[in-house]
């Protein structure tokens, strides 16, 4: 996993609160006094995998330093249906204006941890990660990702150039697997492992023969997946992909795959309900 | 609805590309000669409202404007599966490249048009307007408000400057609905309406005799809403708001609000399934 | 009015100071050693109503947070010929480097809340408000609007996105008033009014018959303009607008008009006459 | 002069752009057909020296390349009270978006090249040049130092580290108009020559002694000023600075001084009065 | 190699000009006319390899795209002492507006590719690529790694993301190689392989023990070199590195290591003397 | 000189950390657990010039703020071989991540103070300055004349606005010496010195009839260097510029110049060795 650092979620915040704001809250400029101070809590509406406390906190903190954000639970843990998750007190004005952002990325977030939980628990047993996808997204993939890894799932590659991942088209282009993966070790720069899709057992025989560190096994049924497992006998690192789902992880799990790969992670977790409550 | 503008569209293409490039995109550059040529299809895998057509041509012609890029369906129609919505041609590098990042918006803007279509399809032949909120992903809001549209919705406010809200937490800072309104009304630019926020029909009534020009009728039952509607009686718009659900929205629209108000419209519709194949 | 915020003033102040210091100020520093300190007064040289305080602040300490500045007055405050508004202390080059732009902000939003305050004086003891246009100097509009709140004007819509207001040229391109209000309508966010542009008592009468919640009086002499408001009768607000000044501003405020909108505070407000001095 | 490069039009015109269009001209998408097609003109309504064309030309061509912009007269040359300075034609909507933008731009710097030519016609038949200062408006420094060029008038330095000026703080700060230009010349760059403000005849002896190549006047009488050229005798350039108006910079120009810098170039120069007319 | 993309050239191109220009090329608008055309070849005034033909390009072309920049010979090939590689005309501004910035990224550039190309030689017929380090100069890591690939030699990772090398300082913090290995293997993304620098044999031992894929063998000796790629035979891949120059390179390459890595490739090669002459 | 101001340090470190980072530090994660705290010393391993202190503490810095980061010697003090220059210490991660971004500045900008001191001293006892030239790396030219101050050395003009430099193609353009320094004295600020390029005794002899401030003397002999001072005879500044090299300067300095100019203190200087050490 790698971590969020601290301009990463400055900017992510900062375009959040540029947009939301616009040239102002209007509203509350109109019906809050400048000196009020208030204080409220923010309230889990569903049991969900908490993730993006410090997103939040960042949210009410850089409209104004002076608002306490106090956090009750942290990232990855649990929170009950009604749970309080974090207090936060402070000008009123502030509070009422960061709220939505704040609450943005706490619901997205955690959508993408509970919805990792999940996954993570119907494979527990196994050997296998669950990871993500570069299905995330636009312009928030660290953030999506970083919350992959707080659900318990673990990273593929950030973006296209932190990883070799040759696909069908590339193989294509490139003439064959054989071919395909030649030209890639050839010129590969040493750091990084070479993975190649296959669609059926031939493939990744010529995959395992051309000198692949790993292979990913593309929309294969349990069987074939079984099979695959089998024939790449520890030789290659085996990654499932494609058509997974809830009710079929476990059984793709249970294949003896090392990773299995779910776009749905990110690109489809609903939002988790979460709301602010002035006390 | 406002559209799009260019640079807008630019600048987040050009946010998207990055981060999905890093320093580059090494398994093409590896694999596939710079000189390649290469035609490819985008491909709906399941029936879908389309939606960010714009965004995906973007995608291709930032990187290498002599992309060729043909929408075969307009942002807003209907694509049945398995039907082909365009197709690309020219550096097979580009194409590959850029493949992903195009997908993404295709995949998530097509996502929100369609859940749209659906809640507006769930309304027809009453009087209410499917709206947005501002429970949109941080950083995206003006394309995700346009996705809305595309599926046949309105939008709600844009962010916080350009419309007058006042929530229950604003009403309690200014010590009730009708301080609350009044308030609104002495300093407020004469270019707003005042929409305030209730959850009974006291306070309905109070926000009608204060002079709101909108109320958003917060979490009520289906009864209520047609308590509040009949009481308004025209004299303010009304929206419902809280709950809303593709079980619950036409029996809401029957009550004869004017506006409906649905957050899962962006924050929680799946990605529609679309690839990329080359031919 | 929406007030300034931090990052809109920070960015503000950065730039300017970029566009002063250029690679230096090599004056001072081949003048004036580096562990000099200092102290001096700004200065009204004329009577004025104060405003940018905050902007003079922010140019010292974004260059050096170690200065100090205490303003004597607050925006909005008059002040007299040759009083001193302001103490400013710290390193000698510091004061130096910041000095011109300090003054910059100075002048210009004085001059900006000064000549608005005439304004508003003149119209003493009728119901109609002084706004403010979209006549601002590019770049630099909400400092512009917020000088005119400071002056004790208010301010019409900040962009073309928060409010609505057709005029003649739209009025042709829709085929007349009745037609563009009704397009309007239509469409529009329920947020916001509809405001139209009228020069003639039969437009007036066609935009309240058609349904605007504001009409602008164009150009209209004061004897039309008492028409207008008669015809009107509370129906509608009414803004006057067009060749306003000094001299004729309290006639038309008599007319009964509720807004009389002038974009000389904005865009011809001569720069007050403000200075720094050491001790 | 140094002129306007194309990339500070495009940040500025692009940061004037999305000051006033926010998120959308509704009033323009609401009531004018996206295929509509329009020609306006742009008509001076008062006499002036047009300055800003080309910001003008930008503000509708970066919104749409396809707007035809013809000027008809060219940046210094005097337009008659009611005379059209250009025709602008294409897309309706996007005339109508950039409108204020591009007539903001023609007022303020038409301004600022009408009010620079009085004073240069003021002065005609002497040697004396008519400068302006940094008492710009934050952001905008190179447009306006450029419609001071326009207007016939010169430039003073563009910013603290393209010019040594020793002010009174910097000669207090040093201990003397002596110590303080031989501490200038000392650690200098090569290309830059060194001038020095000086208020008294003895000051200016001193500063000629001491090596400086121009002296400031700062606030002298017509008389003083006169025998500060006689003293000066052409071993210094001489720049009159410090109450210099409309009404005396005759007198002063006939002293014989070589500059007169004048900060109402910029910061008071009023908006000339341009208006756009569809057709 | 990963190469150049647009946007990033463009940016680096932007930053240049920006620098070198200031507020305008000054001697260029005094004493050239605007209308007046030229011409000049670009001329290498030593051998060299040539490296950052594009960027040259595009320094004339962001200023004015008018202008032809014809380049005679490509990245990678050799330039004789006194041969033209590059001819441009156009308006003789632009030409000597941008002509600093296009020689300054031609003279680095094709530095750092003459000096690779020599490493190159220096180790031809052994098995060992030369490969640059991350001690690059601040903000142009990817040009200066373009360059090395130009003159022959392969990348190391471009940044701390997409490679993982175990340096001392990591292994002192695990706790020992084979700790330090393990820990990184258990989290890493599959993506990657495992490099580890090691500075003795037994070291080199623990590494292949833990399930290196890679070992920087650091500053040793050509003998002690030679014994550890013996001991390594084939298991892990090698990389020299430390104190390498051209003195020693062969002998290095010699020991039959897979890699040799070279700081000085990019942090000391001087410029290669390039210059401009009009026609 | 001009120094370096912090929000100049602040973007050049945070482009560089940014292009080192890039999605984070895999190896530091993977193998340093986040509490972990450490202290190291930077350690000069040749005798060198120091410069970059400023820029390495802000590469910590702008990571974690807590990082403490103790500089043992100032900007241009000399370190011996093997002289710990400073000392860091603070979480571990951080060390790790920001040492190499930290070591990059330290060693160019100490390579650049390094060879001009050798420089400065190589002439001491003469009375030529030595500069610096515009033939530094792009987007790092602040830093580099910077560097060259602290070696003891003095700045040529920054960029092109700031400084008045006629080069043979300027000349050519012109029509000659003569009329190139006429164009300019007519209408160049009256606070730049005009310097111009000659590289015969009879373009000398014009140059100084024409009024030039300074001169360029272009890769003169140094025989004739010794004429053209001779000539000169105080009545211009004389630069001499072209093919000086540590064996040439002491005899240039010692015909008398004012002034010798040196590409290679920006553009070659070697790095100079300096690493990091965990305690």
């Amino acid at each position: 996993m790698i971590g969020l650092d601290e301009t990463c979620i400055k900017n992510i915040v900062r375009r959040a609160l540029d947009e939301d704001l616009g040239t102002g809250d209007i509203t509350t400029l109109l019906t809050v006094a400048p000196e009020k101070l208030g204080a409220a809590i923010i309230l889990a509406k569903q049991e969900c995998v908490v993730a993006g406390m410090e997103l939040a906190a960042r949210s009410f903190a850089q409209l104004n330093s002076e608002v306490e954000f106090l956090p009750l639970l942290k990232d990855g843990e649990r929170a009950r249906e009604q749970e309080v998750i974090a207090q936060v007190s402070g000008r009123a004005r502030t509070l009422l204006e960061a709220e939505r952002v704040a609450l943005n990325f706490l619901q997205r977030l955690s959508g993408i941890a509970t919805v990792t939980r999940r996954y993570v628990e119907l494979t527990a047993g196994t050997n296998a990660r669950i990871i993500d996808t570069r299905k995330t997204t636009p312009g928030l993939r660290r953030l999506e990702k970083y919350a992959v890894v707080v659900g318990g799932g673990h990273n593929h590659r950030f973006n296209l150039s932190d990883g070799i991942l040759i696909k069908d088209n590339h193989i294509s282009a490139a003439g064959g697997v054989g071919l395909a993966i030649a030209a890639a070790k050839k010129n590969a720069p040493h750091t990084l492992k070479i993975e190649c899709e296959v669609s059926t057992l031939n493939q990744l025989d010529e995959a395992i023969a051309a000198g692949a560190d790993a292979v990913l096994l593309d929309n294969m049924s349990i069987d074939m997946l079984a099979q695959a497992v089998e024939l790449a006998a520890g030789r290659v690192i085996t990654e499932a992909s494609g058509g997974v789902n809830e009710d079929n992880v476990a059984a793709i799990a249970q294949t003896g795959v090392d990773l299995i790969s779910v776009g749905a992670l990110t690109h489809s977790a609903p939002a988790v309900d979460i709301s602010m409550r002035f006390e």
